[in-house]
């Protein structure tokens, strides 16, 4: 079982610490780390926020287990230097096309939330963003028009097999839950969405199991504040998955509990290729000071051994331990408690 | 005073009904209304939602009321006869590229967000969305590739002379408020938004009073989330502007009373040649049925007769007139009230 662990910038490397000694506790047979830098701590190391060897190691490896990018200091350089570089380069390399982003609320944190316990309490929905297409992958730059003036420009498309693609898994991931889903579309205004929205239907044909619905993503945008609860599954762009999965974590409020996955048709030995990762960022703010949340990267490795390595039993009992934790008062900063990493590693790790 | 009234689609007459009726009230000398058919109306009546003589009425018109348009029986026409033509046709061909979006909470109405109240209670925020470009009016198309597949697309840009026209729009208004700004984008992988906050910073040198600050755009649907009262002024493109605005309208929790301005640079005899619209849509389900909330529309004349008739002490009347009705408690279904349209109307008129 051979795992790329790729802690990346910000608390990256102190929580993906506490969640590689929950791994070791586990004591599984058999298991390679393969460390690599990205992000940031690519282009400090190697020169490059995605190095050629760290694409290696990541087509060499059997699961991803990835922390988190982002540094100021990165900002400022040419684009294909700067650490978002490193997971969009992950997400196209390893064509990894499908991120799976579960937003429900943790039960006794409904407090945690902006939004009202009573609609906050219903939130049990998950995300299925596009990743490798949509106006993040299209062809851009800047130009200098005929009359002199600057334009800035970004090709947005999609073509109708990375549609279907997208929607088979989301229709299938509908069929695992209550059997809903809502595709999120601009149809009335985007062409690439009127296909999408058409291919949808097409797909839908051979899901009859399965109830679906079509929002614009404005009215999402609004019925996600009003009653995130109404949702089952979501499916959407790379785009509009990018903004509207953030906003449902939001709504969940411990922004420091979820984890996602993101996969791709590669099939190894154990089971389903992907990169896994906590859904927030690299919190350069509070880097370095022990005070960062592990738990949603620690959850990460617990989806990451479910999907990727067909380990359901050791997959439940990381989130049992996590939840438990949960339940005996462990709060980190992001939960307006005090516990630090080492500590929240500590007491997940007593738990397991 | 020449008004352009445009009703539109499903709720849209009932609601301009009473509006026009507020507007009778105030006795304005030498008022013409120039009535035209928009959206699915507009395709019925004339045989285009927004037809060669519905834009003459605009262009001769000195500012534009305008009802909803949207028609879920129109949805299945070809694009270029859709019901959303009629109001992206006028933004363009007015040259509207400034839409004001308002948020702010109504006191006493804190119970209406899903929010909680101390979250909700602090909103008071204005949306600047640019209204003329990005993605929203691009070419777009779909075509065939060469090996058979369909694929959507639409072209996402900006030139460096609309980002500065709407960044001034947006500076003026932080200086008429709290004096901050901030700027959303995707800078960090949008080459258009990258332009957009390199503009967004040369403009900012002539505004030492405002202070400017950047967020992307998935950050900013989480902050509008976790608090939305951290927001004075928000710039950003139309697709961003489309999503956020109608997000943190829903933050505020009572649509039926937000209404915006689309104003261009065009200065007529009296002011500022706009079109002012309610920010909720046409309702289809509730249509005909005497229930629609008019007091958006009604909020929308008045904020008409501020920028496009300089008539201020009018616009206070009828602003004041609305916020006593609310005070008093009549609520629109919208609010979890009884009161139908014509009776809000009547409320709104005893109280001018
Ligand atoms: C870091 C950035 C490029 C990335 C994205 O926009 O896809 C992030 O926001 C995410 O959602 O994973
Ligand atoms: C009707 C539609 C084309 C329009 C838009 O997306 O601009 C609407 O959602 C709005 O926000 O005014």
């Amino acid at each position: 079982m051979k795992i790329a662990v790729f802690a990346g910038d910000g608390i990256g490397p102190e929580i993906m610490h506490e969640a590689l000694r929950v791994l070791d506790a586990l004591a599984l047979p058999d298991v390679t780390l393969m460390e690599g830098y990205v992000g940031g701590a690519g282009y400090r190391k190697l020169g490059h926020p995605l190095h050629a060897d760290t694409i290696r190691i990541a087509h060499e490896a059997d699961a991803i287990l990835f922390g988190a990018v982002g540094d100021f200091e990165c900002d400022n350089l040419e684009r294909h230097l700067r650490p978002e570089q490193a997971i969009l380069g992950l997400r196209r390399e390893l064509t990894l096309f499908a991120n799976l982003r579960p937003a429900t609320m943790f039960a006794g944190l409904e407090e945690m939330s902006a939004l009202r316990p009573e609609v906050a309490g219903k939130i049990d929905m998950l995300i299925v963003r596009e990743l490798n297409g949509d106006v993040y992958f299209g062809e851009k730059g800047i130009r200098t028009l005929d009359d002199g003036r600057r334009q800035g420009w970004d090709l947005m498309s999609y073509a109708e097999d990375e549609v279907r693609r997208i929607a088979h898994v989301a229709f299938r991931a509908a069929q695992g839950r209550k059997g809903r889903l809502c595709s999120v579309d601009k149809s009335n205004v985007l062409e690439t969405f009127q296909l999408w929205r058409d291919v949808m239907i097409e797909v839908g044909a051979e899901y009859p199991d399965v109830a679906l619905s079509h929002m614009y993503v404005d009215n999402a945008a609004m019925q996600l504040v009003r009653d995130p609860g109404q949702f089952d599954v979501i499916v959407t762009g790379n785009m509009f998955g990018d903004i509207l999965s953030d906003q449902a974590s939001m709504c969940v409020g411990s922004i420091g509990l979820l984890a996602s996955a993101a996969l791709g048709e590669t099939q190894t030995q154990y089971g389903t290729k992907g990169l896994f990762e906590p859904i927030h960022g690299s919190a350069p703010d509070i880097a370095g000071q022990g005070k960062a949340n592990p738990m949603a990267m620690i959850l990460s490795l617990a989806i990451m051994l479910r999907h990727s390595f067909g380990l359901e039993a050791e997959a439940v009992r990381i989130e049992a331990a996590v939840a438990q934790a949960l339940a005996d008062g462990i709060r980190g900063g992001d939960l307006g408690g005090t516990a630090g990493t080492a500590e929240i590693g500590d007491a997940v790790l007593a738990r397991l």
